[in-house]
């Protein structure tokens, strides 16, 4: 394949956030060209008209699933638990599939019972998928065919754990992490806890334990210990805030956390360490990621306790799904790893 | 009747947000006391459970409209046009009776049928009832068992330009009033329209020509001049600032704006001028007004071409619906005004 | 002193957000007068033109403090440290003092030294002062004449935790409390990081580790455990809501929390325990609480790591400022201990 | 000059949001190179610090304006008034000079002098200057080196109005258009009206007559009609709504409206007309627009009185400014017009 080739991409699932989301980056990707989108409700309706966004930018309509016909890459932008009960009629019509659900993101069938409380419907096949994590995965993704994206949540927690899990800069104790989520996190679908009333000046917890992102992020990361998750809906629409609170070793110093983040990150296109002496943007913040693939890391160490408070801020549409998947997908197909995630955020935004 | 006696009331329709801001300032109202609260959705739930600001304030549980009982005072939460259908059968339950919907605001029912767009269902009785705005209406209010409570976006129009148009402060040319409308005007129902991820930074024009309240102004408001309305979603929950664009005979001033304000709103509990000559505050503001009864009216002359600005604030679930009932009800029965109505609003808010 | 007899109020410090909140609570006490109130920089303004929810409610207008005559009640709204350089010369003026700021809240100087980093400038009187909490203190509070108001996130993580430490329902473990704080918690003077392009979109942690009022909730909550605080600016304007992260020790269950909270809350006029099955307000929700005096507590157990996190939500400006100091006063005073906190907050909101 | 060679760019004044704006989009171009970047206050400090959005994407620094050396552009970002009492030196340095402020956009120096109250302070220059309106002025604009930026508010108001008048599809009856208007418009510097606690819930009618885009929106429509201007600020960060209400001769209907949109601007790469007659998105929203250089415009009719509700939406600091700029540059230096600008918009936002 050569650079200025397009392939041609299927999106199952378009007229949800994260199918929109996938589309607007593959819209605007040198080497994707969005042939067919379906949507069951929206089948026949402009895309534009679902997503105002891409007004002028499209002319593709919905379809239905049913007439999906065959594509470079299939991308599956399915509620959980659709794609894998479905992924034999996927495969057949693309090479490459990236599902963007949590349906493979498990590779112990057994976890995934007990995560999502029932059996896995394709099973055999998991061994297959890689998960689309480029910064822990990288030559996993190259040359894959099969990309199970990364949860949103589970994203910002790894992210902002691994390097320091990799390289013992942390007690193997209790690590808490609490994710404040905006309201595109729960879907394109209106609910009474989405109505704008009830919603707008909330902060709500929405999962103060048992977060299914827990099996992921303790799969990918290295090391044994307890990890609880705390999830917390905010008035934003977009962006994940992270704050993981961890222990470091006695005579483990804030440099050896530098040291950490600067050796695994160092040349992470996408990680950037956040962690200014004065100013009002000295940590990350979700504010600045909007549309953008960042994953912005910072921490603070309490010297009196050995506590440190490691955060971690992504668009979760962006970073956590739909532009994780496009990276995951240029490495896959040896293309530039930034091809198409070159927005850089918005300021004041 | 004493003072101190209490007037039994039963909430037709309580589980929406111009029921639930009713039965909240009913049970702290020193005269009423809330005996039946109906919700064909949430029957056998405590109200607290979809009003959760009444927890602890009332054991009260939801009940059928169907076991409505006997109570002085009924008051009708119901949808548009449900009210005026089965109007009847709530008249017989009490003496009393206070609607919240458009049903009986508007008195002819021609002008009704091309509003609405169907028949009046019971317009024999139409002339039984005062439109509830005190400011206009407060001697047909004094023992009134009739009462349509005004509509929201109606109100701000209308205690913008009474005084002027009544006065004679206004020329008879066509006014233009914007209208600025929190999600909560829309109801407690979950739409696409009010989902937090399309509504959270969303300025919507939803009503840009055809409001309904221009027949409920125009009948209230005197004079004759062609009036129009627009109305705009913005991203708060409660409240209408509404501007009206209006032009002053050859030889007025700004003096004869204040005078006639003053005139016609210088007893007013509930009405407050708002023109400050500097600060950040000078002109009305919902963002003051959430949980009060206060109308706030300012206003402004481009003394070049005689225009004129007038503005006004309300929370349109509070003097644009409840607020303006309890207000009514009070001069029905002949209670201090004010009573039940003394929250003054927060800063900052 | 007679129910109906009227305590005259002097508030020094009233043009910032404590002082005004103070006010607009005392405007509406059945047995408080203000008779003055403090503003260096608005001295002969309306108090109404700072705030201007206050239109209409009073005419007082902003005097210096060196203006200060003598009152019943003398309420300090300073920054900190203001208030105890100039102690003698506010206990002069009244008969009771509360202080809504630090300057009083710690019982040892060294804490103080360690925490403010100066010595404190009035160490002498410190015993004098009772700590604004009721719901720890009100048997001290009764006829107290100094009152040092307690902090409002120290408040919000306080109420959390004191029943289930008082009982021993919690592993001396690392308690991990995250506040999500509201805009009006950094005072009434405009900052680069409260300007709203800045702001509004934010979720910015702003003390990761460090908070000062960690000293405040060590001293007051019983048992010997490490307590780590980290605080989160958000885009609301008020409210706090906490959550705390601790352990349950072996054996004991869920109804252990239920009953910690029952026997130490059961009397508690402004502290409700919320935990509901199903809906959309399951938990405690800062959304619920502007303008109100309530503390809501909520909780989570993880039956599979006896991880428990514990939820509350409280108005910054009232329980944790102004409304916890009124209703110390009350007891104080020997009135109702819920006089002028009667405001049951607004849904939707 | 070659398609593939850059120009180099310094922005004066480049720590405000429109220079910010412009760095941003100049970053993302491919004919433009960054070179320079003054501030006064933040002179020494990387550009990145104040504008955290571009963390990783330059290694710029501030200088002083005293340091400013030659470019081939310079462009403008500083408070009105200032760039023309400088502009000698500043067209000493660049062969092209971009001002972002309103100082050389008005033609007639008495126009400037009654609407900013002052003498203009380099009147004879003000011929050598094209307005920067890609839409009105694209011929003019190629090969021009003096560029004054359209106004915010003003791009919306001519955008919407244009095609209309010039087509003669509006009476010559007074025009009043009313803008809501993000906080950004008011600039960077933290004041009291931006106090985020005073602003977040806020609609604020801050400038009801008197608007000094009047003048400029006056000199770029064609005909003779008055045109009032109202704007108020709400809680969005960006973005601008307008809606103009004006009136249709008799004989015209939607279709005229429809034609003259069309025939103006059916060629234009950043206009959009956008009127659906179902879904949530019928009209413009500025709620779509952050970031990207669209204008989009729609209207309604109401048959009965003839008047037209005239809607459109920008970014303020992008079509209302920094993207409008660079619109007007890849004219005038004969690039592709879209270039640097290709950014979508996001859904949900």
């Amino acid at each position: 394949m050569t650079p200025s080739e397009r392939l041609s991409v299927a999106i199952v699932g378009g007229s949800g956030y994260a199918g929109g989301e996938f589309l607007r980056l593959a819209l605007g990707h040198p080497h994707l060209e969005v042939t067919q989108v379906t949507s069951e409700r929206s089948a026949g309706l402009p895309v534009s008209m679902v997503h105002p966004n891409l007004r002028g930018r499209t002319n593709l309509k919905f379809r239905k699933a049913a007439e999906l016909g065959a594509a470079d890459i299939v991308v599956l932008a399915l509620p959980h638990n659709s794609a894998a009960k479905r992924i034999a009629e996927f495969t057949e019509k693309g090479r490459i599939v990236v599902d963007l659900s949590a349906d493979f993101r498990l590779k112990d069938p057994e976890v995934y019972r007990a995560t999502y409380g029932e059996a896995h419907p394709a099973p055999e096949g998991l061994g297959d998928w890689v998960y689309g994590n480029p910064e822990l995965h990288r030559e996993d993704l190259r040359g894959a065919t099969r990309i199970a994206c990364a949860g949103c949540f589970a994203t910002s927690v790894i992210l902002a754990l691994y390097p320091l899990l990799k390289l013992g800069v942390l007690l193997p104790k209790d690590i808490i992490a609490t994710g404040l989520v905006g309201s595109s996190a729960a879907g394109a679908s209106a609910s009474e806890s989405s109505h704008h009333p009830e919603r707008a000046g909330s902060l709500r917890v929405y999962k103060p334990v048992g977060h299914r992102h827990t099996a992921e992020a303790s799969q990918e990361l290295p090391g044994n210990f307890p990890l609880h998750l705390t999830a917390i809906s905010t008035p934003r629409v977009r962006g994940i805030l992270t704050t993981a609170q961890a222990w470091l070793p006695d005579g483990y110093s804030e440099r050896d956390i530098w040291s950490a983040y600067r050796e695994v990150y160092a040349a992470e296109p996408f990680v950037r360490i956040v962690k200014a002496a004065r100013g009002i943007h000295r940590y990350p913040d979700p504010m600045l990621l909007d549309g953008t693939n960042y994953c912005d890391i910072g921490f603070e160490l309490d010297t009196e306790t050995g506590r440190v408070v490691l955060m971690s801020a992504i668009d979760n549409l962006v970073k956590g799904t739909a532009g994780h998947a496009i990276q995951s997908l240029n490495i896959a197909c040896g293309w530039e790893e930034t091809a198409g995630l070159d927005f850089a955020g918005l300021h004041p935004a």
